[in-house]
């Protein structure tokens, strides 16, 4: 047995008893969690220093070390999350549906703990606290594994989480930290079937495509955003400019950022020009089709490989349509099922496009940054997923759980 | 572009338009499909007699045989089972969730059609008429690839559920059937994750981890069922007998029937060697631990191996169990997560059991054999899953949607 399928069966053996644990020992034990990280602080900050060091020696880019980077502002939010984290609904034990059989059977079906979730990611340490503290809320045992530049500080954190363990009721082996960051053991949880129920990757498309190809364990999928807001024909004009500045510059690097405008052609007659000037003059860099090239000489030239990108960044690319159909077709064939706006004053045209649009958020008129847990009011966020089995859109503490039957009788047999 | 990938294709089209379909119109294309198939009759039968002929020259199993085989009450039986779904609740269209933000955005979650559903099935012919019409009532598109052992009965089954298309709502795209069975073709519907949603395996054990290890399609794993009956302590003799006896014998073929069967060693000191008796008497051939060995000479002795069988035959395995403890960790190592049930009068050993037993259905004081869609009200039955994620147990025309946010603003946009 290697180290990942070891600390496979301990967190499976550590689920079962964290299923039976009432919400106010794991309340308890989040609350110490936070407490201790807040007083093992000066610590984690020097652990997080060699991370940091080794970085800067590797020539890790500014902005990855920025994200590895923890100060005691970032060490204070954590523990604040955790405490949002416990005034959280528990949604274990809810009962979502009863039956009653004319034999006598009574049958209800409760929500439960997925049991062991798997969670792999890069460079973020918070991710760490974040994932351990919603498994726990949601009865479910963790196995973490983050990436070689964070490991010094995950290692600190997570001695951090174990240390308010060991005065809970929860057992310490319910949040467990593969501390060898080599590929085996990526591709040791990828196959962890015996002990994991789901695994989630956080992190770039290059590791999410990894895990989707080579992950037996099932998987949550989350995180690619190739967002489209539409123009519509008679779409109000600043209501248009103002979306999509909203959608594509307040936060360029975030997964429900817009990478691709749609334009009715008539609508650009009328006001595109002075939209790609409003563009142009907040920084964005256009990539456009035949028309856009044409009407603005600061644009570059979109190919076939723009409108499949992810920009992440102050681009965006831009095209001209004949028609809602044509929108409607090219988001479909191009996006990521994420979200996806129109912006129109014709009721019918908006009501096709969120019906035919594929994605797990479709908006009229309003900007595609509100796909987010906490903008739905869930208060928590592990992820947005963009697949349609299991969860869609923003996932909330819900998403973290699975369901049983219990079934109580008195002798009853099927005849 | 191969078979797969253009029927895919053309699935993916149909998907699009489908999901706008209303529930009449569905229904109306679903009595089509059941008066068709009536019409049909002489030329299906025709086409089964083909594929029975072929299956006695390679030597297939009567067992399989009977499988294969139709006649006209099998084909009355599937437009019977279409006009019940007919009289079955739409889920598509369901408002799920509201949220009414104060910026003014309304929030509604709403239940939608998956898409496009990956059928990969054995033998039965009944499996092509069922999937293709539970897909339709939701609203998804279907790809069948069944086995080359129905090749010519699918065949017929699908062209008469196109020639009842083509007077309906529904495009003929989206009841796909894959006619090549080769390796190759269910190889490309493995990987085909650019048109199907998800993909559903049914069929014994071999199949579904060929699946499980191959796909990178999200699945859903339906089945196996290594089931168990614990008799406590305090059961009472003739309840243990009978649900030991209906949950072992009264179909031992199916899922939900019990593979082992445990016993608290004071009950089995009082009663045990009366219940292999009975047992024995029904034609159960019984595999047991050393204590069943030595109480009961027709026993053969249970290995490692017998633990992990699920027989779906007259065969069970027993042994006898110190405590409870004892009873709840063998079924979480050796069993599927299906179905489980305890014997007791100790309403505290029940609950303990309940909640620590990890499967989609517990049972208290009653024959696991309930475990079945339309058992639980759900009038109608894609499989029961054995996974946590999505749909847990039997599962109904729910588990064949997923959801999706439509979000209605009037310019709002994320500060």
């Amino acid at each position: 047995m290697n180290e990942v399928q070891k600390k496979g069966q301990a967190a499976k053996l550590a689920s079962y008893s964290l299923a039976g644990i009432s919400t106010m020992a794991k309340n308890e034990a989040l609350e110490m969690i936070a407490g201790q990280l807040l007083k093992d602080q000066a610590e984690i900050l020097a652990e997080n220093q060699k991370d940091l060091q080794e970085g800067k020696q590797k020539g890790i880019s500014e902005a990855i070390l920025d994200r590895i980077m923890l100060n005691e502002k970032r060490i204070d939010d954590m523990a604040h999350a955790i405490r949002q984290l416990i005034s959280l609904h528990d949604p274990i034990g809810e009962t979502i549906e009863t039956i009653q059989k004319e034999n006598g059977l009574f049958i209800k079906k409760n929500r439960v703990p997925l049991g062991v979730i798997g969670m792999i990611y890069e460079a973020r340490p918070n991710v760490t606290i974040d994932a351990a503290t919603l498994c726990l809320k949601t009865g479910n045992a963790v196995i973490l594994r983050g990436s070689s530049s964070a490991k010094f500080s995950n290692m600190a954190i997570v001695q951090s989480i174990h240390r308010a363990l060991e005065k809970s009721a929860i057992p310490l082996d319910a949040v467990q930290l593969i501390e060898d960051t080599s590929r085996e053991t990526a591709q040791a949880l990828f196959h962890l079937d015996q002990y994991l129920d789901v695994l989630i990757p956080r992190g770039g498309k290059h590791l999410i495509e990894t895990v989707k190809r080579e992950a037996t364990v099932p998987i949550l999928e989350t995180g690619a955003g190739n967002c489209h807001v539409f123009i519509d024909d008679s779409a109000e004009e600043d209501m248009a400019v103002r979306i999509v500045l909203n959608a594509k510059t307040q936060r360029p690097s975030v997964c429900n950022a817009i990478e691709t405008i749609l334009i009715h052609e008539q609508w650009f007659d009328r006001y595109g020009v002075k939209l790609l000037e409003v563009l142009h003059e907040n920084g964005v860099e256009i990539y456009g089709d035949e028309t856009i090239c044409r009407a603005f000489k600061a644009a570059n030239t979109a190919t076939e490989e723009e409108w499949y990108t992810e920009y992440l960044a102050l681009s965006v690319s831009i095209k001209v349509v004949k028609h809602l159909d044509e929108a409607i077709e090219h988001i479909n064939k191009y996006g990521s099922q994420h979200s996806e706006a129109i912006i129109t004053d014709n009721e019918l045209n908006a009501s096709i496009f969120l019906n035919k649009v594929d994605a797990a958020a479709v908006y009229h008129n309003a900007s595609t940054r509100f796909t987010d847990g906490f903008e739905f009011g869930y208060g928590a966020e592990i992820g947005i997923s963009t697949q349609k089995l299991h969860a869609r859109g923003p996932m909330g503490l819900n998403a973290l759980t699975s369901s049983k039957f219990f079934i109580y009788g008195s002798g009853q047999i099927r005849e």
